[in-house]
């Protein structure tokens, strides 16, 4: 059982689409992988809790891994698609481009405070689609 | 076929599961699945040989990713669970919240010196509970 | 169904192995994993168009966590296998030690510019070994 979630992000941060995946499970057991088919955006399972979180990471990331205009970067040369290009695909090397969640009865098997992310690296807002797959235990 | 693994950490740094998981698997080919249920905490496969390796792991993600008291990271907002709690997030968004390791005849197609760990990015001890999902090949 | 990629690296870098994969899978459907049985190598997927990217990355990776040797990593204990070693297996728990990839018929769910790559973190030359799974869709 296969579909493919497509998320409008408002640019570089996280957009959270826990509920939709939720909706999308049969009442059954068994493996649920979501993969993003992009290289400068990334999946990720986060505290859904208290917002700020999420700022904090993105925060992070923009500091940790600046536009490529910044002088620590200046050895970049995958340049031409933007200052946020190579940034974004470092991001994604970092961060997950794939996650599995074991499923219980229709239920995803997260903790407490988890939700689903999909994370934007580029400036702009983009479309991004995640390739789903549901494996029903046998 | 699930269960769930609880493991004790002593604070930060890798606690080795490796049996645990052997154990419970059955005598089957097919894949396993592992998911941390927790977001200040990761998984990861990583050398069983040498401790030391693990020592440095978790003293270059210290130094990496700081007490959110350091004045490096001073533009943090969540802040209020504690200066472990931000970076603990942010080092759970860089290492695996789940790992995936094919099984052939009831074992686990590890290499030579591949460890399961968790890893605690929190000061204080934790009980951290590990989702484990095994299915087996049709 | 499962198997080994055998893949040979020319020292750091990324080795891309799509194709290999893609040959290997049956007209079906289902989910495949790659796992690599190795700490100081790593599994990717990342842009397959402009080869320029992974010559950054790989120019982030080293500049981001270098040999040992650097004064800046002066607190690493495990140095005696090479000012490589260390860094490595640090790199190794950034990056992917596995991967999953949704299949419909036959074909891997990748985007249009992506590619599955291996990263070898070490200096030298080094055969590695991708162990491989697919489960068909029941």
């Amino acid at each position: 059982m296969q579909t493919t979630f497509t998320i409008e992000t408002p640019g570089p941060g996280l957009t959270e689409f826990t509920r939709d995946v939720a909706a999308w499970l049969p009442a059954a057991s068994g493996l649920l992988t979501l993969m993003i088919r992009h290289t400068s955006a990334s999946l990720l399972i986060q505290e859904n809790a208290d917002p700020d979180v999420q700022i904090d990471l993105t925060e992070w990331l923009h500091r940790t891994v600046p536009p490529s205009t910044d002088s620590s970067l200046s050895y970049l040369t995958h340049t031409f698609e933007g200052p946020d290009d190579m940034p974004g695909h470092i991001k994604a090397m970092l961060l997950p481009v794939s996650l599995q969640i074991p499923v219980a009865d229709g239920r995803m098997r997260l903790g407490t405070w988890q939700g689903i992310y999909l994370v934007e690296h580029r400036t702009r807002p983009h479309r991004r689609d995640v390739a789903a797959h549901f494996a029903t235990d046998g």
